[in-house]
């Protein structure tokens, strides 16, 4: 259902022949309102794709009438060229829906440093905007696959309104936000500043927390929009809990999609001092590539996790540390704890518990092993 | 000739059982004087193995005799128990020695958590001491091998006064400093005070600036011992100058030694604002996984280095940020530059120049590519 759960909303998934072995790789999503309000978050990387220094600009009026979304090419390094290429992409959108182009965001992703083939993209548009449906969630989430071996939707269904949404990401995966094109909608009827306070703190803890392999992409963009068709104004609070378990969701099945992985790894940080300390130490263990390694050859090396934890700033005194894998507490007091023979990881998924002992705040933070095929998926051709 | 190289010193490199596979373990290294001055650097990791700890209230006197090392068992996160062998094995040594413990350093590497064997350690000591030698420099260096292909050593002579050191280090290389034991020696006559300008002044453009997989030791320990034998007290410059071209010789060899690396990375950050910009934008670069696989592809994929770039907080700007991979400008301008099929990758070693256009200020990090075999060598078995 992805982005057409949501009343007001049509939306088209294409082949435009941006990629060469001609999948899909066109996606557009229109709100067809009547209320058009719409929040956005952005990478953090100061190196930006021209589609998001555009789509920056578009969400700043709180306003969004449609998505255009390319796989097979991130824009991203590309110049004044491609910015120009990014603003006469908005422009088509925006010709062939009767809309402005600042109310057209655009996404782009694929390899970076590369020209958008603008003469297959722009009839692209008009083919998908002569496809656009209030079925066509689907295809619009399969056109913005790059290397995801499945297509991300989820849908959270309250009374009388919905929130749903498709991502794409399976690499590159790391906060500000994942390597990923996020697009949510909703037909609840609500103000663009509820919007973006909403989907702030979904992604704060769920996307931002994703952290597969380190790398920070130019690309990332996640987009909220709303309809209004649904003629609800929910609570807060309840709406803010449907976007986050949306985006919970979908981050979940980032990291399960990652490329080459073997192990979905939770790293969760209890007891710490401050929740910012509780991220610091999650992020460090979750990449610490040797500990990655282990975990991928099924070793509860839990000298590596203090390792990674020693090397923040969080509070926390060396002789206190504790941690846990899969439910063994292996070290203790910053010592040899419980049989190491005892941790079964046999399962894709490996659950660390790292206890500061310093405080009472917690984080946890989601990445994957380190494998030979991840090595390989990213020597083998450019990406 | 290793740490024997300079007058003054005796080693020895014997098998004390520590190992299972019976390869050399125990080294010792003797100031035999008639000066004991010495200074040490130690790794920045918070969570630091007993030895480290010894070793650093050793070194606050500015004086040693003696350094005995092991492989086969770093002897970190082992708890008062620990500690106390790290004394008992000081103890021994000054024992054997006719000297003081408070003036026996002590460093072990190999793997975290695990007690060291002391039923086999205490009398490698006797065994050792035995076989002190003022030709033992190679025998040392051989003996604190964990997985290094080869024993590292390095000598610079000069007017009458020489420096030499041994190096152990194959992986865990990140600064502060890389996963390395390295002992200096030197003849000349200096106070402790000098050794340690000199020692921190050549280790912050060296071993700080050696970076392999971005994963901090335990027990990171550089020391610098002068006997001052040669009767020769060299001009401070000169001697700060022997000292750093060992620790880069050293520090070179640890990188071409790196597990299962098959390039060698030299990351070249021109035109900073300031050298902590350059450091930072060099190791953001230096760690960035995506990248160091593209590296192993032989893939000069600019891309993933303007994203690395992107996500510090240096002065630049993107559009002005510039890249060369061996000597080709495949990124000008933030954008598309030379051919990339120029760029000739089939050498071990790979160049990249990150030029950010924002000052005059320069620095250079070494790693190395991420590949299968580093995966295989830290996921096949505990280390």
């Amino acid at each position: 259902m992805s982005v057409t759960a949501a009343k007001g909303f049509t939306a088209a998934g294409i082949a435009a022949g941006i990629k060469e072995n001609g999948n899909p790789d066109l996606a557009l999503v229109v709100n067809t309102g009547p209320r058009r309000a719409a929040a956005g978050v952005f990478t953090s990387n100061r190196v930006k794709a021209a589609p998001v220094l555009w789509s920056e600009q578009v969400l700043k009026s709180g306003q969004v009438s449609a998505v255009v979304l390319n796989s097979g090419g991130a824009n991203a390094c590309t110049g004044p060229k491609g910015f120009q290429d990014t603003h006469a992409t908005a422009e088509k959108v925006a010709e062939v829906l009767g809309r402005g182009a600042i109310e057209v965001a655009v996404c782009s992703t694929g390899l970076i440093g590369v020209l958008l083939p603008m003469d297959k993209l722009l009839p692209g548009v008009e083919t998908a905007a002569a496809q656009l449906s209030e079925h066509g969630g689907e295809k619009a989430a399969i056109a913005i696959k790059t290397t995801d071996t499945v297509h991300k939707t989820s849908v959270v269904t309250k009374d009388g309104w919905t929130v749903g949404g498709m991502a794409k990401g399976a690499g590159m995966l790391a906060p500000g936000l994942a390597t990923m094109l996020v697009v949510l909608t909703t037909d609840a009827d609500l103000d663009d500043d509820v919007l973006d306070k909403a989907l702030r703190a979904a992604t704060r803890t769920t996307f931002d927390r994703v952290d597969s392999d380190g790398c920070m992409s130019t690309n990332d963009t996640v987009l909220l929009l709303a309809s209004g068709a649904a003629g609800v104004t929910p609570e807060y609070a309840e709406f803010a809990e449907a976007v986050r378990q949306v985006c919970d969701d979908l981050g979940q099945q980032l990291i399960r999609d990652a490329e080459g992985a073997s192990k979905d790894i939770k790293v969760e940080v209890v007891n710490a001092a401050t929740e910012d300390d509780a991220v610091e130490v999650g992020r460090s263990i979750a990449r610490n590539n040797l500990l990655k390694c282990a975990i991928h050859g099924e070793d509860p090396n839990w000298g590596r996790v203090l390792s990674a934890i020693g090397t923040t700033k969080a509070a926390f005194e060396p002789d206190r540390l504790n941690v846990a894998i899969n439910g063994v507490w292996v070290c203790k007091n910053g010592g040899v704890g419980e049989d190491r023979e005892k941790v079964d990881m046999r399962y894709r998924e490996v659950h660390i518990v790292a206890d500061l002992a310093a405080g009472s705040e917690t984080a946890t933070i989601w990445t994957n092993d380190l494998t030979a095929d991840y090595v390989h998926e990213n020597s083998a051709y450019s990406s």
